[in-house]
């Protein structure tokens, strides 16, 4: 019995933290590019980094402008966070209020369901068919007047199920209706052209998430960022820390929105791995699902933890596997360079073997 | 009117940031550091960053063990943070129920006012008397049943009272009796020699805070740590991000561990600096109040605020002036190097001609 007092739904949140030492292996398991930035543009900026530098609070708005500019918005618009992650905390805390409902598709991206259990919010996951499929109208159907944040990963991960813009459009209105926020989780953006930033000067309650951490490889420096209207924007700014990113991961990004020949690079550098990678499956004889995201859906001819567990030990490779049974013959991989793929393929050979 | 909820207490929390472009200015406002780490260790520590590392999730371990190692600790009794703002909000997340008190003194660091209006909890202040002293009785009368949280930065800051072991003691026996959490914020450890760590044995609801922003010189960089019993600590690392701190801040909170004699040269720097500060403030009769962190308060001749504002506009110097009635007499200059401290006394001198 401890001697002060803990939040009920804080004391009973469960929470899996990955393991370290991730550095000794070809790390394929959370879509992070296995490889990072060019080393040449990585010096450049690290030769900007001065003591002083460090030494002094971090300054957002040279970087925001820069981000809102590439993007076609206006500069109060958009809200650089600590990762994502930390984005979704702040929506939580700002649009839903205690009990409330938070809908999403399940299986998705963990922390929704994390946060509702912190916050003691109710999560609503909507299933996905046996099909890999999943209904607009289920999700229409889950949101009610307690709904008070809706988040749709587009494309969802670990299932790439992609909305066209006639889907958002009806949840953003239905989400509108019951007072709730939509949130277009955009981290797959860049492997995944479409964007629905477009959707923010016209539904005020449409929040875009983007990161640095997949194809612009900062997953380490903890860089996201919240688009949506002027007004949410600042009740963003109400609930977020004083010095919310660090100066690092701000100069990075600003230097990434004067280099937009390294994005295009990033870009062409993932593509062709993966269509390497495509290649060598179908060679194989491997069902795979060609998620629009930097990562494939692979059916292994072995069981998938057993496969996973030889690629860790005897190739030091790392991938993802599911406990959920819809998703448990399956392997995820992360895509990069081809040199990256090539080194994962051989390795996948030998530890799938029949 | 928005078509979405938004939390009460969000929409009504009134937020300041500072202003932006300090990087032109000699900083004395925030506490940071005006000049920095040595270059030479600012530069081995950047030669170690590879495209690789940054684009891997940061990994807390290595410096969370040598960290706790020196400090004498428990591996479990330390969680590292984005800064000690960001473990100022995961204790108010994790510790106080809606609607319940925090207890500090007034005035004091201002998050733990912003938070508590954010998340709609009872702000108690407990002020000081117009001497610049407060009673430990009035700190014990202001905890009650429905406290949840004490927080006392040892020294406070602006005003640098600092406690002894038997006032600690005495409101932490207090805060237990009363169920709430007492966060001891050691911001100007090192500065201040004292620590109340010792104590994490003896009382489980003891949370000491530490930050990387002042002797550090990291304020960039975001790095901070909660230090107190296992299973407090647990309960953070529910509450906390993923990807807590970045892998910049990581390795340059680990590099100081491994290279204590910059640790002695930082604070032989400032020591020098405010020792020569405080002996040009006595030749030129000022009246100033020796405070225990890396700050003094003054009391110039002319008008604080204008003061203020010739150093800015005149002299290209930050200094820290205050609202509050009590303070608005004084300025607070952050201390730093002797070099830092004669480019500000030759500007002050000039702007607070009789």
């Amino acid at each position: 019995m401890s001697s002060y007092h803990v939040n009920e739904s804080v004391k009973t949140c469960v929470r899996v933290f990955s393991e370290e030492g991730r550095s000794a292996y070809l790390r394929m398991d959370m879509n992070e590019n296995p490889e990072g930035l060019p080393k040449e543009f990585v010096d450049s900026v690290l030769r900007e980094i001065t003591p002083e530098y460090l030494a002094t609070y971090p300054e957002p708005g040279h970087f925001c402008r820069k981000y809102a500019a590439r993007l076609g918005i206006k500069e109060n618009q958009v809200c650089a966070t600590s990762g994502s992650d930390t984005a979704i905390r702040y929506l939580m805390e700002a649009f839903v209020g205690k009990g409330n409902k938070v809908v999403t598709v399940t299986p998705t991206f963990e922390m929704y369901r994390v946060y509702c259990n912190m916050y003691g919010y109710e999560h609503v996951g909507v299933p996905y068919g046996s099909d890999f499929q999943i209904a607009t109208e289920d999700i229409l159907a889950a949101i009610d007047q307690r709904t008070d944040l809706v988040a749709l990963l587009n494309p969802n991960n670990p299932i790439g199920r992609a909305f066209t813009e006639a889907e958002v459009r009806a949840v953003a209105e239905k989400a509108a209706k019951c007072g709730a926020v939509l949130v277009i989780d955009e981290a797959y953006h860049y492997f995944y052209p479409n964007t629905f930033i477009r959707l923010i000067d016209e539904f005020d309650n449409v929040a875009i998430l983007r990161t640095f951490s997949k194809l612009f490889s900062l997953a380490g420096c903890r860089l996201g960022a919240v688009i949506a209207s002027a007004q949410l924007i600042e009740y963003i700014n109400h609930v977020r820390s004083s010095a919310e990113v660090n100066t690092v991961a701000l100069l990075f990004g600003e230097r990434l929105m004067d280099h937009p020949e390294i994005i295009d690079e990033l870009i062409a550098t993932e593509k062709e791995g993966r269509r390497y990678l495509i290649s060598e499956l179908e060679r194989y004889g491997y069902t795979y699902y060609n998620q629009d995201g930097n990562f494939l859906f692979i059916e292994p001819k072995n069981d998938a933890a057993e496969v996973a567990k030889r690629l860790k030990e005897e190739h030091k490779v790392l991938i993802k596997t599911y406990g959920n049974p819809l998703l448990s013959r399956f392997i995820r991989i992360s895509t990069g360079s081809k040199t990256a793929m090539s080194r994962f393929m051989e390795a996948f050979l030998i530890a799938d073997q029949a």
